[in-house]
């Protein structure tokens, strides 16, 4: 029986999201794993909006319960930091106990990210942390994201694999992906 | 021995975040629970900038193992969406198994926010899903941010309390996070 993985990430929002998390999915079983993808259950329907996505929540924390490990796209999404449905779903397979893996297709870090949202317009101040100009400090751990994903990661020996795609594939590209699968196999099997 | 509540939220990147995280404190232990929050211990100086984001990631894990129960301050952080950090630790705990509340001090639903984000260019295509002009599409379950977050916390009978702060006292306005705490004794004391 090989070990399940969860494949956690924004491309589930994308118009072929179908395709992608196909693609994904083969890739997963070449590398001799089951995987399991948020979309592939079919969600029954419902009365209200708030049913649907409360049904979509309990079916997929049900694959995480079932699965094995967790590949986490922390690509950023909307923004500069990860999809905020990834990083639950990251820290849930955490508490769970459960080995992670993620990665991210921006080369730039959490560092430059936030450097660049504001403008360059970062300090070092008298408390020795570096401030935007709306005073709020920004970390600079040599990181990809907020230092509870990163570090979560990393603390438990799990994988944490930059990519640098395309911007137009930046959802498509699975390059850093299919490393994440190489270290799974090494990891995992 | 009361109950320890894990205090998350963006507070901590605040000029003034020991001056908030000693308020939250205080109100938390004025409705009879122990409050522990990030921050609350020094971290001992490390060789490397990373060596210091994954001391930090330990303590705070830490802290969640010795948590009953999380309040998480989901308010919007550096855009749309809530702190990455924040989320983590929401799924950490309901990995854990453990009570959950959370609050946002921003009225405005995860919809509507993204609706914001794309000045209005949302539209609902063939497949039945909104989609922003980038194809992304748009959760409409009336959630304050992504359905595993929201989800994940009333599936579990736990609060999502939507305050709404002047946008100057964003991270600061504790009123939604008293409700939580007026709630959390209903359901933990």
């Amino acid at each position: 029986m090989s070990k399940k993985i969860y494949l956690a990430g924004p491309e589930v929002f994308l118009v072929n999201a179908r395709d992608i998390l196909d693609r994904k999915a083969a890739l997963t079983r070449a590398a001799g794993f089951t995987p399991i993808s948020p979309g592939d259950l079919d969600i029954p329907p419902t009365d209200t909006k708030k049913g649907f996505g409360l049904a979509i929540s309990e079916i997929d924390e049900q694959m995480m319960l079932e699965a094995d490990a967790i590949i986490a796209n922390l690509t950023p999404f909307r923004g500069i930091a990860a999809d905020t449905g990834t990083t639950f779903e990251l820290g849930f397979m955490c508490g769970l106990g459960k080995p992670v893996l993620a990665y991210t297709n921006v080369a730039a870090n959490h560092f430059a990210r936030v450097l660049d949202y504001y403008q360059g317009a970062v300090v070092k101040g008298a408390d020795g942390h570096k401030r935007g100009p709306d005073g709020l400090s920004v970390e600079d751990f040599e990181m990809i994201d907020n230092l509870m994903l990163h570090g979560g990661i990393e603390r438990r020996g799990g994988a944490v694999v930059v990519g640098n795609a395309d911007p137009a594939a930046l959802y498509t590209d699975l390059a850093a992906f299919e490393a994440c699968l190489a270290i799974a196999v090494e990891k995992l099997r």
